[in-house]
């Protein structure tokens, strides 16, 4: 597998280059620019003391997610959504997969009666959008805690985070599995994954697409391998991230 | 495995009774209700000689889909879509889903510049209504493809279907992984998973989420066995129907 | 006028042939499959314990219908009005009639601070879908008041429904006014007219079209009284169901 | 019945006074502004050489209406349609009975591949504002059909109105059926209608709701009477109009 | 200058015939049909006791106003706003410009906790149709306080209007700087600008369009003259009709 | 003048510290992220060959612009547009200023058939976000020309632009007029005025506002004064950055 040649010199089993700016923005409670190669999300996380009207006296909190892209991230222009006056389906799906992700190592009940929103932002597409902005909104919304119990809207000792959480895409092209696909390897690939995995490696999301022919369960398992190892580097650089 | 006791009285690896009621329409060129127990989907594939525009002079056809469920389908009202003026971010999804199910066994190709569009509409919920949808809305699309024969918009011996497809719900609940959930299982699951998997037993898609704590790899082997085995099964009353 | 050869075979003032499936629907508060010959309505009644906001405080009840078309129901696929992000005139119109109708027959008072909200999906059409609506929506009504009567929302002894209403279509073909047109027969109709009315034979609405040529008052008189004598065939099968 | 005293001091049989403003408008082809009492509508007819996709290469022409209302026409303010982003039932309800009422004394095929589109926006309202708009319109539609034919549209000789074509409400209050109904008085009536009819005094459309008591066949007669002779005043006032 | 020949044979310092219809509307609290030329907007002005929520309990009051153009005002027909189902951009711009004028010379707290929303709707329009809704708007809110003073909504002796305002478009044809532009004027007009004057003669907005050249300093300060001389004939014929 | 301390410690007439980072996205055939202090807005610059169908066929090409903010782009969280489901007023009347300020330098016979869409997306918003991405619109028009001149879709020899443009706001604060107002001086500011100057030094736009007390005319004079000044220095920093 080592003599696989990938468009841009990557091994199989290698990430592209991470790079995690943190605090990006001056407003938000908590921020991270992350670039996955050529992909650049700029994931922001708002803070609010209270809840939505329907989880009013329940003591617990909310934490969601909206995912959008800028007209010209990507090589031909997309029009708005805003301007088309609805939301798309692809869209929608991301949001809430994202949503999905952060709550899956969130204690509601610690957070208490607050709500987080995580905007991601595509600034630049280059293939795993989504995974960049799940991988970069844990560090946003790691900081929007740090900010709550700063100014004591949650208990200090309140544990949120139960883990961490990261995602990676991974693909068969030409047969071969791969980690974290390029947009040039992302039209190319026969099947399509994404993995969402926590600090812990436990699995909270698995989401495999053939897009040509279907898969067989070898192929699903080295896939989630790969997988499970590009998680545990992103873990990673997002640790060093907030102990930057 | 076998002490375990569902509200039913089903056994972890066994499927609700599935009917599938084949020519319900008298106006489409394709149909299928289907029931899973409870849930009921009334399935409907329209046959257009003709491609979208973006499509025109490619020589291929087109497979589409789109899932909606009536108001009262579900124990509460739920407000109509129509009258909320957009279409929520879970019917996307799913008419997504169903369609990518179909699309990877059907060979454009061989389906030539025609347009098929499975209307898959939920009568009933009571769990599984996406994997529903899918298992019924084969029937019709094979009905549509023969349809197209007879009337020569297909040529007689395309073999349009390489493969059939089916799709069910697995899950672990209270710890136990077990096949097609039904609501009152659904809402307690910890972790959810659908799996589209063909005819011949290979994977078209995966889809798991951890609704509660993340699952590991061996649970995820244990949910997939279970859901290959349940997509035989269907596979099978889906093959009766088509001779019926 | 026994010479007319209608389609079907019918005569000019005979129904098709009436089905009414009382509870259809295992979630619905009251429900019914009513078919007037291929026309086929799925009728479901919500029981909402309060009213709209509007009408809080004033000791009064509120009925509603909203009416919609699977998109396969006809012979030509229609767009979902879902997809479109708006309800047609047609639609609204039709919703609004069914509910003036249904209200006609109800003492809001005695129903007391509940809602009921009528859904009449049309599964399959062919001529007739808001006179079939009516006609089943009385039947999924009643029993919605009988289930509020149960379980106490509504007092044992209210007479919440002083009458019972169906609805029929009359039209005149070839100069020959006839009764419960088929599509067939309405593309044909030089006029087209919808009559609701009372199981004692009082008017509800009268709602007449011409669709060709402009109609004397001869004609009228000989529509209303087709309509008026098939909608007590028609009561005859309500009351039929709901005895049953 | 001569003793009934009705608010403003009309007999039962008596029309509020109904001026007609011809060419109101210096843009449009044809234009009304019409005023049954306190009742204002803006009718103009804006005539487009060429038909909709869908009827070109017919050899017919398309007459079609929008009514709107403005937010203050009424007594409290409305919020706009075009804020809401949405046309209300209502509006689309009288927007195609406008539409019927006109193409039933229009000969499409003598129009030719034009089309006419009657705008008729209620300035001011005070009842019956659909039968004033359609009463306006044909005066509009009439200018806007010679307009064409002075500039060879259409064909000198072309009869493309067969008859005239006018609208009144009636309806039963306190037992009483009355003409041309105010909005004080509509709100009370127990019985509503509207009649459309033609210049030789036959029907186009009559559509009937019983508001409060369903209503029987002698008071529906009673009711058409009243309508027939008001619609015959309101084609005395629309020819004295065009012909001034 | 004098030598200047304009179509309609104005001086270029002179205003179009300005009519203005007081109390046109017998529902709103205050209104105006105002025209300069065959401009004309029907301005009427709802007066509601109370605030929206965001507002309650400041002890201050709020203006605002909404512009809309019926379909057929213009020499072509514009499809309406509502049917679209959007407000375009043009129309939201003078919507704000007309609320934020008229709250320029409005004291909110001497307004107390009421609500004035005005409605400017162009029934024709020819050139200048937002600057005569601002000019016409103005007596209507004029008569709306009149009218909550008489009604005690507004204390007696508040002064709620500090000055008047008044609007006129000024605009460079072929070199020249010309007042009150018609739609041929507007057409051909190299920079156009917008002046909101008070009766005082002060600016509350100023807004400068290079249509075609950029404007030099010059040329501004004659357009600004031009608009300030033009406001001061509109204010006194503000003066008049609300003194009629 | 020179006592005047602003929050930052600027003079009343020093614009913030601007930085132009040019060809900010790797996909754009011209992009600037530009700030103005705290503002930083990213203009992209999508150039298509041919133009919209209402322009075809003229020789002549189309410039235009979006902007919009992202949702934590301002302190509090605001709304998606996209998941309002339409475009606010603000938004609209920004977008339309920045089309406007740039044709105003484009002589679109030159540009030839083809069409450059401006995006301008406020990352982080403190004040003048309009300005800024007027004056960062203008550096990415720039470099979409020079590509299209590149691919020889413009002719090499062909002057597009006849000059520069930028844009900033004024106003006047405590009495004191001062340029480049940031978020904390913006909600202060009596009149707030935008201005857009070409390089040459010439007026493009100007829009005036009284948010207070309304201005007279040596306001005005020196408010324009200082907007003249401060796109003069704009002028340089956007030729710098092209140069570079």
């Amino acid at each position: 597998m080592t003599d696989i040649t990938r468009a841009d010199g990557r091994a199989v089993d290698q990430l592209r280059p991470i790079t995690i700016e943190r605090n990006w923005s001056s407003h938000a409670e908590g921020s991270a620019l992350i670039s996955f190669g050529g992909t650049r999300v700029l994931c922001t996380a708002s803070f609010t003391n209270g809840v939505p009207r329907w989880l009013t006296g329940k003591g617990k909190g909310w934490v969601t997610a909206e995912y959008a892209m800028l007209p010209r991230a990507t090589n031909d222009r997309n029009d708005r959504e805003s301007i088309k006056g609805r939301v798309g389906g692809r869209t929608h799906e991301i949001s809430r997969l994202i949503g999905r992700a952060l709550r899956a190592v969130v204690d509601t009940k610690a957070l208490g009666e607050n709500t987080i929103v995580l905007d991601c932002d595509v600034l630049q597409a280059d293939g795993g959008t989504r995974t960049a902005a799940i991988t970069g909104a844990y560090v946003a919304l790691a900081d929007a805690i740090a900010w709550g119990k700063e100014r004591k809207f949650i208990a200090q000792r309140s544990e949120v985070l139960h883990d961490s959480v990261a995602a990676v895409s991974v693909g068969i092209i030409d047969g071969t599995p791969m980690l974290d696909l390029a947009y040039v390897e992302d039209v190319r690939a026969e099947t399509d994954m994404n993995v969402v995995v926590t600090g812990r490696g436990l699995f909270v999301e698995v989401q495999g697409t053939a897009e040509g022919a279907p898969f067989d369960k070898r192929e699903l398992d080295r896939l989630l391998e790969l997988g499970v190892a590009g998680c545990a580097d992103l873990r990673d650089a997002q640790a060093a991230a907030l102990a930057g």
